[in-house]
C-alpha cells in the first residue's frame, strides 16, 4: 500500500459545462481545480471523476483505492444513482473519508450519513462571509489565521438542520446577518466526515488559498486508521459464565 | 391542547402472537406491558399500535397526535413499510420524541436516524447484565440508583456502531466480557431520540421497576418543546448590505 | 421538600451602586430585575444575594437550600473569596444548577468549573447582537423565535476560550463582524451549568422578555434531578472473582 | 523547528525508589520504560522528568520545549508545587499536549483541566481488565484489535467523576463488575488532553505492546497543531458600524 493518501474529488459537473461565466471561473471544472491543488500538497495524489463519467466515475475500483473522497454537487443531487450512494456510503463506513464541500449539504450522500434534512437558510446577493475558527487546536485549523474571509458568496443560515457535531471548527458571519455552523466533524463507524460551507459555483472560492488549506487539513484529519476489525454478529462469551 | 404527554407505544408483535412461552410473559404483548405502566405516571397518557393494524396503526392522525413514540421492533424490521418509516421520520425532525427499545437498534427508522447500519454483537444465553449510570445528573436517571441489574437477557456488545450520543447516559457491562452503550441521546432538528437496550422479548424485562422508570423518565425528557418555528429556504438579509 | 425550584440570584452589585446611570436602568440592581421575573414563573420562587453581604450572602444554610444559582459578576471577580468558590463549586457537583451571565465568564466559579481560562474578545461600542437558536428542540429554547435581538449591547466574540459545550443551543451574530458562542450547557458531575452571554450593565438587556425567558428555561433545565447517590472510593466487587 | 515530537515523560518516581517490588519491575522507573519505547517511535524524541528533581524537572525551558508532556503520579499529588501546576496548565492552554495515564486522574493539573474533582470507584485484587474501542475510526486506535486485555490490574469503575469526553475511546469491562471510560479525548483552547486509564505501579501493563502502543498513538495526537495566533482582548469593529 503506497504512503500517500489517495483522494478522489467528485464534482457533478454541470455548472461549468453549461454556464461560460462559471466556465471561465473553473476552466477545468471545481473538480480539476481542487485536484490540481492538492495534487502539490506532499503525502498525497488527486484524481477526479464526475456525474456523467460511467458510474459517475466511482466505479467499485474507484471506490476501493480511495482514501478520501471529496464530494461537490447542486443541482443535479437527484441524478445521482442510488445504488452508488449505498456504496459510498458503504465505504464511509468501512473507513473511507468523506468532505462535502458547500451545497453537498442537499446531497443524497450527505443526508443519509447525518440522519437528518440538512436544510438550512440560504441568499444569493455576494454578501461577505467571515469563518472564525473555534476550535484552534484542531488539525483542521493548522496553519490559519483567526479568521478567514470571502468577499462575495452565497449566504447559508442557520437553522441548519445537521445532528451536533463531534468537533465544530468554523462559525461563520454574515453581512447580512446570519451565522452558520460551516466546518463541522462527524464519525461514521469507521469513517470520518468532514462539511465544510465555502465555495460555490459562481465565484473563485476554490481559488482562494485559506480555503484550499482547509480541503487539504481536512483531507489529512479524514484520511482513513489502520483501525481494528470489527466483527458484528453472534459471539461466544469471552469468560467463563458460571452456573447460578 | 393537552398539558398531557401523549406517548404511542408501537410493538411490532410477532412473537407474543407466534410463541406461547413469550404470550406467557407478555399477555398483552410488551407494547401493552409498557402502556399500562405509562398510563399509570402523572403527566402522561398512553395508546398503542402495532405492526399488523391498517398502516401499521401509524396513521398520519395517530402520528399528528403523539408527543412521544416508543417503538419496538425485531424479527420484522423488513415489514415495515418504507412511506410510514418516512412519515414517522417527518414527525421525528418536526419534534415528536422517539425512544427506540432493545433490537430496534436495527430498524429502518432507528438507522435512517443515526446515518449508520446501528450492527453490534450479541449472544443469547441469558446471562447478566448491569447498566451503569455514566452522567448522574440527567433527567433520565431521576429515581435511579447507580446500577440497574437485569439477571438474565440477551447481550449486545460494542463496537456498537452508532454515531457518538449527544449524550451517554449508562454504559452496561455483561458477564461473558463486553460492554455497551446502553443509554444514548440524540437530537435530530426539533426531534429528541433516546435509545434504550433493555428488554428482550423471552425476558420480563419490562416488568422491571426500574426499567419502566428509565421509559417514563425518558418519555418527559423527549416530549417536544415549543422551540421556535424554523424557516428554511430562500432569505432576505436581516440587515443593509452597503454597497462595496 | 418543596416543590418548587428554589433560585438564588447573586449579584456582584457594585456598578448599580456606583453609577447613577446604570441604577436608573436597574433600580433593584441586576439581581433585583432578575428575581422580581423569576418569582412570576410558575413552579419557581427566587431571592438575591450579593457579594457585599457577609459570606456574599452564600452562607451554607444558603446554598444548601438553593436548587439554581444564578451569577452576574464583572469588575469584582477578585473581591470573591475563595473559600466560598470552593463551596459554590461543591454543591455544583453536588447537583446545584449554575447560570452565569454574560461578564461571569471570567468569574472564578465559571473559570473553575470549565478548566479553562474562558477567555474572549469585546467591544464596548452598543452595537447589534443576533442570537440565533442552534437546537430549536432543546427546553432552553421554549417558547422563543428564531433569533433574539438586542439592539444595543457590548460585543463578545470568538475565539471564546472554553471547552466545547455539551449542547450548543445559541451562536450570536453581531454588527462589527464576530460570532460568539452564546448560550453553552455542560454537565459537571451532577450539577449542570449554562453560560448565557447576553446581559451588560449599561443596557436595560434585563428587562427584554426574551432574555428573561431563556434564564426562566434555563432554571428548568438545570434544576436538580434526583439522580443516583455516587459513592466513590474503594469497593468490593459485585461478581465472584474466580481463581485464575 | 524540529520535525519530531519533542515528548517529556514525567513520573512521580516514589514508587519505584521505596517498592523493591516495584523497582524490579520498573527498574528505570515508569517514565524510563515509556520513554525508551517511545524513542523506538519514527517522529518522536523523548526524555524524562520525576518529581524530585529540581522545580519537578518542570522547569521553564523544559516546559518550552515540550510538543506533549505525558504524566504519571498517584501517592504524591499534594506534593506537585502549585505553580508548577499553573506554568503546566497554562501550557496546555497554549497548545501543548497532555496525557494523563491511571491514577493521574487525581493530580492537580489534571482535576484543574477538567473542572471536577475526578473521583470513581478503585478496588485492588489484580482483576481483568479489557478495554474494548468504542471509536475504531480514531488515530488513537490506529494497529489496535477490537479490545486490549490486561490480566491483572486495579480496577477503576463508574462513576467516573469527570465531563463528558469530547471523544471516547475506549470503555473497560472489569472481572468484578465495572465499567470505565478509560480513553478520553478533550481540547483545552489550543491544547488536547488524553486520559488513558490502564498503569499501576505494581504490575508491567506500561511493557504490554497494545499499552505501548496506545501512549504512542496519543502523543501523535495530541502533539500541537500550528493552529492561529488567538488574541484575547478589546477589539476595533471589522465591519463599519452604520449609525441607526
Amino acid at each position: 500500500m503506497s504512503d500517500l493518501i489517495r483522494v478522489t474529488v467528485w464534482n457533478e459537473y454541470r455548472h461549468e459545462k453549461r454556464d461560460p461565466k462559471i466556465a471561465e471561473i473553473y476552466p477545468d471544472g471545481i473538480h480539476g481545480a481542487i485536484a490540481k491543488y492538492l495534487m502539490t500538497q506532499p503525502g498525497m495524489e488527486a484524481r477526479t471523476a464526475t456525474l456523467d463519467e460511467p458510474e459517475h466515475g466511482l466505479t467499485d475500483e474507484v471506490l476501493a483505492s480511495t482514501d478520501v473522497l471529496i464530494w461537490w454537487g447542486h443541482m443535479a443531487h437527484g441524478d445521482v444513482r442510488d445504488d452508488i450512494v449505498e456504496k459510498t456510503y458503504s465505504r464511509v463506513l468501512d473507513g473511507m473519508g468523506l468532505i462535502c464541500l458547500h451545497s453537498t449539504q442537499g446531497s443524497k450522500i450527505f443526508r443519509k450519513l447525518m440522519g437528518t434534512n440538512c436544510n438550512l437558510k440560504w441568499r444569493e446577493i455576494g454578501e461577505k462571509e467571515r469563518l472564525w475558527v473555534i476550535e484552534p487546536g484542531h488539525p483542521i485549523a493548522d496553519g490559519l489565521s483567526e479568521y478567514i474571509e470571502i468577499e462575495h458568496t452565497e449566504m447559508y443560515g442557520e437553522r441548519f438542520d445537521i445532528p451536533e457535531p463531534d468537533t465544530l471548527v468554523f462559525v461563520s458571519w454574515f453581512q447580512g446577518g446570519e451565522v452558520f455552523r460551516s466546518g463541522c466533524c462527524y464519525h461514521r463507524n469507521k469513517g470520518k466526515v468532514f462539511y465544510f460551507r465555502p465555495g460555490h459555483e459562481t465565484y473563485p472560492i476554490y481559488h482562494q488559498p485559506e480555503v484550499l488549506k482547509v480541503i487539504a487539513n481536512a483531507v489529512r484529519w479524514a484520511a482513513p486508521v489502520n483501525g481494528p476489525e470489527v466483527e458484528f454478529g453472534n459471539k461466544e462469551p469471552l469468560e467463563d459464565i458460571a452456573e447460578s
